[in-house]
């Protein structure tokens, strides 16, 4: 289970906001407060950096090599890794991937398939139907529907011919034939983030994390050979990159009730081991010191859709007051004008566009982040991934064989052993 | 040991720039990495607020009650709760403090005395000697001396009179009497930074916190009932405020010396618990994405002094070459004219100074960290404290009785079991 994009700060603070606006501790600080888990703490670096991208931090942990930003399972020198679910699949087991952003991006690849590039989504989905894996459900039609790949290739059919069953919408995970393979694409790009979801009725037939990670699970279970899962919190890492904290919360606390689906199966089956961790951190945000600083922090509950819906609903022609109400409307607070000003002339050409890596609209994030700092106390250091080392838990047998510190490579190795399973491929 | 005001991302950056530069793992990793520690993620907040301050920081670790910000074991309705290094002095045992800041500062006050208020640290200088701890060492001249105490009392006569033995300088250390207790004020206020006393030959009349601290364990290590010492980097949380880097790493590595003497010691004695943790977060650095992310970070090395050191040093009749040259040969590297115009403004009463809990001269710390990140890649979230939940380690004899997740109260109860010390005061 990887929180994509995790820092230290994202699980602290949604640990906060869940104690402090919902009553409860999150899954994840339970397993630790009830003595459940064993904790490392873990080194992210990729071969070309301090930092990594999620393409070498995901294929550190699924190739058992780190390799240079941006690349899957293919060394400096062209070397090409076994990916860890092709070993697995190899030995007899099932295995699977589910994500909140694209089937094909990064996080689930790194698992799965060598690429030279991250980028060759449309690509990754033609590869993934090679390797039989059995579950295989997230964002990312875009890259396997005939009508929205540029090469107009239908992707669907080659799974089809494959023998797998397609799903699209929430409704078909309750309809699965356990006996064919599954491939669920549920959204055009990546899926929804969680609090644009649970304000927004018609976004509600896509499913959420933790209901893919139940079928998943429901669909390998019973392999007599057993079943290897990676479940991916995608959206965390985009969350960061936005420095949007509100939809970073939700987004982890989604990936958390996707542990609570895991550990309730775990606990029941006890012969599964379960991993939860991230692949890097991103923008280590943190609350800040300050009169009012848990006031502040609490009034991020009446944030109701994330900045990227926020801001992409501002028009250029928008006037200053209506700017503010719109902001309060969506936010519950008030911008001076000053401030809505200042964020109007990004709309009006104004200001120089931000850029980022899922700012696809080059949306004013930043601006606009600075702006709910001041109300929120919630800081960030950058739009970008940091080379913190990171929070690892293990829950299950062979848990207790986890060692204080990590490399993110070991991680692999530690999987095949866990597994039983012989590195000789 | 606490190393004050330590995120997350400190940790991280310390052993990244020991490994990197120094071609070694930190003390602290190491531990890790031989499997030797046990580790905990601790909540840090205070009955005030979800981020702390040090006083009550100190006071739920000290006293085992969480305080409001700014009082020593002072409860939000006047209870007094007793210090724990007063509960060991009542059981027989050696008490003692080493720190990097004033010796009445708000962590090893935190153990030692109650007060309403942490700023009282004059009173707190008195107040000591009441107790008969055995070493208590670390700066603050100012509080101690007659001639630098607005009320002219000289305290150290009330230590002499208590039969105490007072260290002046580095080489005191060489000859302390084994049967006095020891007080050590070494500066006028907090001991320097680390990376200027190594650059500073007339600095080096002061003490390490490694030297201290094995001096204070030599100190009291025979004695029949035992002993506790706390350890503090209070210029960790000082670094961490000014933003400054260089300043940080190195007085995170001098602690992490500390972290040896202690370790040296305690695996020496086997019968010795070491607990190594922070007090809370502060301004959550962190190294980011970036296309030269290593070589940036590693730059650092070249900085010869703290921005502390460098600000002061730059006068309002500087031009902008002797700016630039100025901070080439602290920092290596070349501001634009741009940027040393800016900077410059700061001195000349152009820009608005800036304020900060230890940034007594209103030094321009923030737009200069903002220069350096640019060129070494390290963010941060804030000049303050951050609510994050932060690394705990144990060593020794219990360490294995370690939960994976504690609240700061509970180390009091801890220290207090595994010194077989019943609460019953």
């Amino acid at each position: 289970m990887i929180s994509d994009g995790m820092s230290n700060g994202t699980l602290s603070m949604a640990n906060l906001y869940s104690k402090n606006i919902l009553g409860r501790e999150t899954n994840w600080m339970n397993l630790y407060l009830e003595n459940k888990a064993s904790r490392a703490l873990m080194d992210t670096a990729s071969a070309s950096s301090i930092v990594t991208d999620s393409a070498a931090a995901s294929s550190s942990f699924g190739g058992g090599f780190r390799v240079n930003n941006g690349s899957l399972n293919v060394g400096p020198n062209g070397e090409q890794h076994l990916p860890i679910w092709q070993k697995f699949k190899k030995k007899g087991k099932k295995a699977g991937c589910v994500t909140s952003v694209t089937i094909t991006h990064a996080t689930p690849a790194g698992f799965c398939i060598n690429s030279e590039k991250r980028s060759a989504e449309p690509e990754i989905a033609e590869m993934y139907a090679q390797f039989g894996f059995d579950v295989m459900m997230g964002g990312g039609d875009e890259f396997f529907n005939a009508d929205k790949r540029k090469d107009k290739k239908d992707v669907y059919s080659t799974y089809k011919a494959k023998g797998y069953q397609i799903l699209k919408n929430r409704s078909d995970l309750k309809n699965i034939d356990k006996t064919k393979p599954v491939l669920g694409i549920f959204t055009t790009g990546a899926l929804p983030y969680s609090i644009d979801r649970s304000h927004t009725p018609e976004l509600q037939n896509t499913p959420t994390l933790a209901e893919m990670t139940k079928a998943a699970i429901d669909q390998m279970k019973d392999h007599k050979e057993g079943f290897v899962l990676q479940v991916e919190g995608g959206k965390v890492d985009w969350s960061a990159h936005a420095n949007d904290i509100a939809a970073l919360i939700h987004d982890q606390l989604a990936f958390d009730e996707a542990i609570k689906a895991v550990i309730d199966f775990a606990e029941k089956d006890g012969n599964t081991l379960v991993i939860i961790t991230t692949d890097h951190g991103n923008a280590n945000p943190g609350t800040i010191y300050g009169n009012s600083a848990t006031q502040n922090f609490n009034s991020i509950a009446n944030y109701k859709f994330t900045n990227e819906y926020l801001l992409n609903n501002i028009h250029n022609d928008f006037n200053t007051q209506q700017l503010k109400d719109w902001v309060f409307e969506n936010n519950q607070f008030s911008l001076s004008d000053e401030e809505a000003n200042h964020l109007l002339n990004f709309y009006k050409g104004l200001e120089k566009e931000e850029e980022g890596l899922y700012n696809y609209k080059k949306l004013p994030y930043k601006i606009y982040s600075e702006f709910q700092k001041k109300r929120n106390n919630v800081g960030w250091i950058s739009m970008d991934h940091s080379g913190d080392y990171v929070e690892l838990a293990m829950y299950g047998p062979g848990s207790d064989q986890l060692k204080p510190f990590m490399k993110n490579t070991d991680l692999h190795y530690l999987m095949l052993k866990a597994a039983e399973v012989e590195n000789n491929f």
